[in-house]
């Protein structure tokens, strides 16, 4: 048991190494290879409406966003797309997946100095394989003590991986980006949270209540382990 | 600590339940789609090829399988695959990830009776949001303590799943039909395996040199309460 020690726990998308960013190049080349067929608006939107409700078979990550390019493009194009765009469409894709994983500025200097001190924890959401990739080509993977990737991040999920390893909501604090699955879920099973917000949100990942919630929020990663040194031993 | 009881942990896909069968299904659909454009032996040929081609970025699951017979079709066609051709394979994908879990015969009572006295636990590789959807709609959850889903079945993901829960090689028991991936890895670590064989096994998870190893083999299910009652304390 360090029942004493805090576990300082991180998301990974967009809070240690850029990813949206990805799917915005990927959106743009989809644009561009419809162009001919339909105007930029109408293919976004229609993209955008396909992969949320795709969203409960397919789950998130890189291979369902590939499928629910597709089928976007069939219906943007009332099936004429040919096969050698929806090849393009599979290459989009495969360039996604083997894509660098380029950390934010602070990443690495503030998750060597933490883990001189503190357990940590990388909990992440999504494709198995997707994120198993991006953490090992990250070169982050020994800063942590346990690393979990998710189905979803709920208060039942994270109160999971709490029961898992003997960790006290109290001594838990979760660092992220996103509202809705960083920082409501721990603040709910009465853990500690630290919101880093990122430029871009995901329209699916808002969330509207957020005002009613008591959390913590720095700029980036660089002014966490000022924050962690403030909070009480 | 629960030191003294045995763990039996068992494979989920064509062990616990069918999920080849869907495979098969899936392939002469897709076979079915093409006929006008290849013989049925090539379309197979060239989707087996593929999947295994994919693995390292895909992964297993429905989604992968549904992006490599896409891939597949364009190929097959030299790109003359239509869109809405292109759309029946999504639909083949989709129909695959609703299907009903259908479970073998003695799958139920065999672990309702071993989960009196023992802990059991899932072992599934794949998909997580696939796998964690089968497991549900199977109505086998509750019988399990752990559910573990994995990227890989090796010695070291074996073995990382027996440290985090404390569990001793000489008190686990594997249950699987993949001698690749269930027995093999297990017996390498210091564990027991039991095998089951299915009657398909996927070209890819075959493995040759099954027979310098020591494991135990069953026919179904329904003989393995005998057979753990037979173990050493």
């Amino acid at each position: 048991m360090t029942g004493s020690k805090i576990m300082i726990a991180f998301d990974a998308d967009d809070t240690l190494w850029h990813n949206e960013t990805y799917y915005q190049q990927a959106a743009e080349k989809f644009k561009q290879l419809l162009k001919g067929y339909q105007d930029a608006g109408r293919v976004e939107e229609r993209l955008a409406e396909t992969e949320i409700r795709n969203v409960h078979w397919y789950g998130y990550g890189i291979k369902s966003y590939t499928l629910s390019m597709i089928e976007a493009a069939i219906a943007l194009t009332d099936g004429k797309v040919t096969g050698n765009e929806i090849g393009s469409i599979l290459d989009i894709g495969r360039e996604m997946l083997s894509a660098d994983v380029p950390l934010f500025d602070h990443t690495a200097d503030t998750l060597a100095s933490l883990a001189e001190d503190h357990d940590l924890m990388l909990i992440t959401k999504g494709d198995l394989l997707e994120q198993d990739n991006k953490v090992q080509r990250s070169g982050l993977a020994r800063f942590f003590k346990y690393i979990e990737i998710v189905q979803d991040k709920t208060p039942a999920s994270y109160q999971l991986l709490l029961d898992r390893y003997n960790i006290l909501a109290s001594r838990f604090v979760m660092v992220g980006n996103s509202l809705k699955s960083d920082i409501l879920p721990v603040l709910e099973i009465g853990g500690r949270a630290v919101y880093i917000p990122y430029q871009h949100t995901w329209a699916h990942e808002r969330v509207d209540d957020a005002h009613q919630h008591v959390y913590d929020e720095i700029e980036h990663l660089g002014q966490l382990p000022a924050f962690i040194a403030g909070l009480d031993g």
